[in-house]
């Protein structure tokens, strides 16, 4: 079907925008009973299923003048795909809904829905099902579902003595979202990085696989989302900045805006980087490089349990959403 | 954890919220993971898992001077739940995503999860995840996951010399709809059911097993979505409206009006009736009325091949998204 340049949603109306979105998203071969119908069916073949869920506001988790409808739909499709792979689990299957005004160009929702289709395909999931409805801004709700194998790793896993370790880039998108709130385009690979992070989708199941006692991905920043993983195992981390490699684009992005480049490490969100603990006599399989230790929770940690050097650290941990 | 009774989302913050709402959440059998990790865990003991997902605009899907936040729990749940049984299946598990304004009252969200949560209980799914954010408007995302015996029923089954049946109120959401658009509170029994659906969550695997050919739900407006069913299915449908028993308060409602109260029952849709074919051979469940028959599609069918008393119906046929 082919859907005008200049068309707006209500040009194209509902059913329309639906069969012209039904011809963009292939269908895997764990899907039973694709988009059409009242609901889809996905084959999870041991007989569990792993399920995460993610609203993206216009405004508030992406702006349409920092990138592109393509960059959106990878940006909001790898946030949930992330959320299986810190299971250990691996997506299989997507359902988008996207509520947007009547005056949305046609054209910017055809190209997320390209975007999202491209993110599932790194891990062959696929878009079984959705919805569109009117609205006055633009809100993309996204829900992964996935597979395991052997049990999920959890956030509240991680025992004193315990390694932690990282998988992917971390600060990168926060280096990137730095720029562009300034109103900048480069350093480019920054700028690329927030518009489309990489997260390590083969290392949760890997991390799963070797032992990990716990793991979570950064979304929301790496001292908050470090904590919530310490709160869930009522254990105190201590993460060693000698461990992180200060990339080349973070320094000079730092030079520029006068800013420590290890802030964009330790509290940016975007990159979905992977943090998991693992026993101390557990070799950290490839792509993971250690970042700090698990302690016993002290009495006197108040409102983190996440320090950094063995010092509190002074400024925000991560994303308020309200 | 006690949250004030004027406290807004921003006084108490995600985390506070996120806390309180996972007090509020039963979580049943199928739950092997629950709320709190990057994702949750549930079990679909067959390995298929049935999924759906829809959003709600404030303004849009429901007003908040239309009802309390617990009916608009009720009904987002509900509209969701009844996608399920309209294949066939059971509904197990909801992820709720919540964007709403930063000063909307935190007691607004928790009675809508109550009443979320409420609905769930009628066919004992469970809340097991989501996502809470700010937004400009209230935008609820629910998605469901269930699980099925044999195999899904779906829209395109129906085959000429079938009978056409209905299972569950059809036109009561819609007449009372009508009502509140007018700034009316009565007849009492049609505003509840608007504000309250009452799907047969029964009646979808009760039509499976019974071996309908095709089944979906009413949520559009019935006229729409037999449409959506005769196209899926290649076939024409006629819908006979001496097959429909008005009830009291439609004819009341209608006579206040002015308006046919047949209209309710053709174009209405919130009640989450299920509409199924069966073989003509088949005696139908307890719960389903015939109404109507599936023929041969003729060529002459235009825009939709459904007509009432074997005559075109003049007029909306259900709800247009934009």
């Amino acid at each position: 079907m082919t859907i005008p340049a200049d068309a707006t949603l209500s040009d194209v109306g509902e059913f329309g925008l639906v069969a012209a979105l039904g011809e963009r998203f292939h269908q895997g071969g764990a899907v039973l009973l694709g988009p059409g119908d009242d609901a889809a069916v996905v084959a999870v073949p041991d007989g569990r299923v792993v399920v995460s869920t993610d609203l993206h506001v216009d405004g508030r988790h992406f702006r349409r003048d920092w990138g592109s409808a393509a960059d959106v739909g990878h940006r909001v499709a790898a946030a949930n795909l992330s959320d299986i792979n810190a299971m250990g689990g691996r997506a299989t299957a997507l359902t988008v809904g996207l509520a947007a005004p009547a005056d949305l160009p046609a054209a910017w929702a055809l190209e997320l829905a390209d975007g999202i289709a491209a993110e599932c395909s790194l891990v062959g999931a696929s878009v079984v099902g959705g919805d569109l409805t009117g609205a006055d801004q633009i809100v993309i709700a996204v829900t992964a579902l996935g597979e395991i194998v052997g049990e999920p790793v959890r956030r509240s896993g991680a025992r004193p003595g315990d390694v932690v370790a990282i998988a992917g880039r971390q600060g990168w998108a926060a280096g990137g979202l730095a720029v562009l709130a300034r109103g900048f385009r480069s350093p480019r690979t920054l700028v690329e990085a927030y518009r489309r992070p990489e997260p390590p989708y083969a290392a949760g199941p890997e991390a799963a696989s070797a032992g990990a006692t716990s793991m979570i991905d950064v979304s929301d920043g790496l001292l908050g989302d470090v904590g919530h993983l310490a709160d869930a195992s009522s254990v105190a981390i201590d993460l060693r900045t000698d461990c992180f490699e200060i990339a080349e684009p973070l320094r000079a992005v730092g030079a520029a805006l006068g800013m420590d480049p290890l802030r964009f490490i330790l509290t940016g969100g975007d990159d979905h980087a992977l943090v998991a603990t693992y026993p101390s006599a557990t070799g950290l399989p490839s792509g993971w490089t250690r970042i700090g230790e698990v302690a016993e929770r002290g009495e006197s940690v108040e409102r983190t349990a996440v320090t950094v050097d063995g010092r509190a650290w002074e400024g925000p941990t991560g994303h308020l959403h309200f």
